[in-house]
């Protein structure tokens, strides 16, 4: 049981882990702090939070559990503003999609107490944000990626990991350099194919056109490119290097295949759409 | 009421328009044709068509719309063998979605006949494909272009927009040039993006680890890259100018979002994001 939880950005991730945990009756209270009020009102009114507070100190103290859950440019701030109230006791998890940079700027904001902060990263969300999409059930069956340092400190991890279980989600472990390397590839690369698909038609010639004979294979492709801004801002920037991997890895094989289409190469081109078929079919097998 | 349909190629969009005619009784008897045996018995099975013959000539003889559902790369085979069957009365329509080249082998292959071809492409598909994902409603409210050429027989081309009209669509019409520019970027490009990036995956060495963070963002990017392979192959060799001109649209616009990365340049990424987030925003509220 967790006695006081901290929820710092109560949105579509924190207000999820909120609903989760209050659903298992694994939490007393649950405490939210935010920078919009207007956001911390409606988690209230919607009974996502217990409380608000209007100072992180005051949100922070005596807590159990802190999560942050705002986008990560945000958290060198908030770790900063945390770190007179952390003790012995309060553990510090995030949620963010990066995990070398959240972990760099902990290290060297916390001090002693960074080794009771768990770097965490759930796979899970929708292109929507705020509150009111939050679901208690967002976490069933996803997977919650821990990447412990070797300061970690081995209760705090656990308690994590059970926090996470207990809101539905299996937990796996690996370093933040493995977690940044595979993300950029797995999430990051395709948010950035959306938004540049969707930006490329915003300044097109034939935009409404294009627009009014969009069918579902660009609509489910660019789904995610309603996703949050200033948080996909922050995740390019803090995972710049892994990502600019991927993005020059695929800009290298979109090259490759506009030179198979140049070149009238069918043969390249049946081979290369089989491939990704079958692969692609598998995992509609696997879900 | 259409007295004789014949559709080539029984497949998902075949099959889906017999259903469709069939549940609006505006079809007396639907004849199919195709290459594979399998294919037909099952749709003869499944109650899509009410037989299928072994010769395309058979299938198409009498009929009063014969449809042309398979890959466009199979189109000008068909044409030719369709071709002696042809009179005054009956009119071909197609469902490729590329129209420029479909059209110009159909002129070249059906000379006077061209009159009563109607080029036409229904915005409509799963990535999935074959007469067992057919769907009745697969049309409903779906758009669907038709590009006739000058020559086109004004009444053939009123009888195939009724026939789309009563399967559920709405019918445009507009130049093949602009249909086959306006696919290139709404709907080839997409699958292009899809299915470079599964490709991508599939020979990366953390083939295994992407695959199982793939989380909701990977699933629906590349979802369309499940699609038949041949059928794009087809698609890419017929649209090629359209499409590389896409193409290379995006590979430069890709290279100033690694630009900005590169540079760290935070307000040019929450630009491109906000923008895009916009659009796509408005997108979901229209659907």
């Amino acid at each position: 049981m967790i006695e006081k939880l901290t929820i710092i950005g109560v949105g579509l991730i924190g207000g999820s882990l909120a609903r989760a945990l209050r659903e298992a009756e694994h939490v007393r209270e649950i405490v939210g702090y935010g920078r919009s009020v207007g956001s911390l009102q409606q988690a209230v009114e919607l009974g996502v939070i217990d409380r608000a507070e209007v100072s992180l100190t005051d949100a922070a103290r005596d807590a159990d559990i802190v999560v942050l859950a705002s986008p990560i440019g945000a958290m060198p701030e908030i770790l900063t503003a945390l770190k007179p109230v952390l003790n012995d006791r309060i553990i510090v998890t995030d949620v963010g999609s990066v995990k070398g940079d959240v972990i760099s700027a902990a290290r060297h904001i916390l001090g002693a107490h960074f080794a009771r902060f768990v770097p965490g990263h759930p796979l899970a969300g929708t292109e929507q944000s705020g509150v009111a999409a939050s679901l208690a059930d967002l976490f069933q069956r996803r997977r919650v990626i821990l990447t412990p340092e070797s300061e970690t400190d081995s209760a705090a991890l656990a308690r994590v990991r059970a926090m996470w279980e207990i809101a539905g989600a299996q937990t796996v472990t690996m370093s933040a350099e493995e977690h940044d390397r595979i993300l950029a590839t797995s999430s990051h690369l395709p948010h950035m194919l959306a938004y540049c698909l969707v930006d490329m038609v915003v300044r097109h010639d034939d935009y409404r056109a294009i627009m009014e004979c969009a069918a579902g294979g660009f609509r489910d492709t660019t789904r995610i490119a309603a996703s949050d801004a200033v948080m996909w801002r922050d995740i390019c920037l803090a995972n710049r290097e892994a990502l600019l991997a991927a993005m020059r890895q695929y800009q290298e094989d979109f090259s490759a295949l506009i030179a198979a289409i140049e070149k009238g190469d069918g043969a390249a081109l049946l081979q290369t759409f089989t491939r990704a078929k079958h692969v692609r079919d598998s995992l509609n097998k696997k879900l």
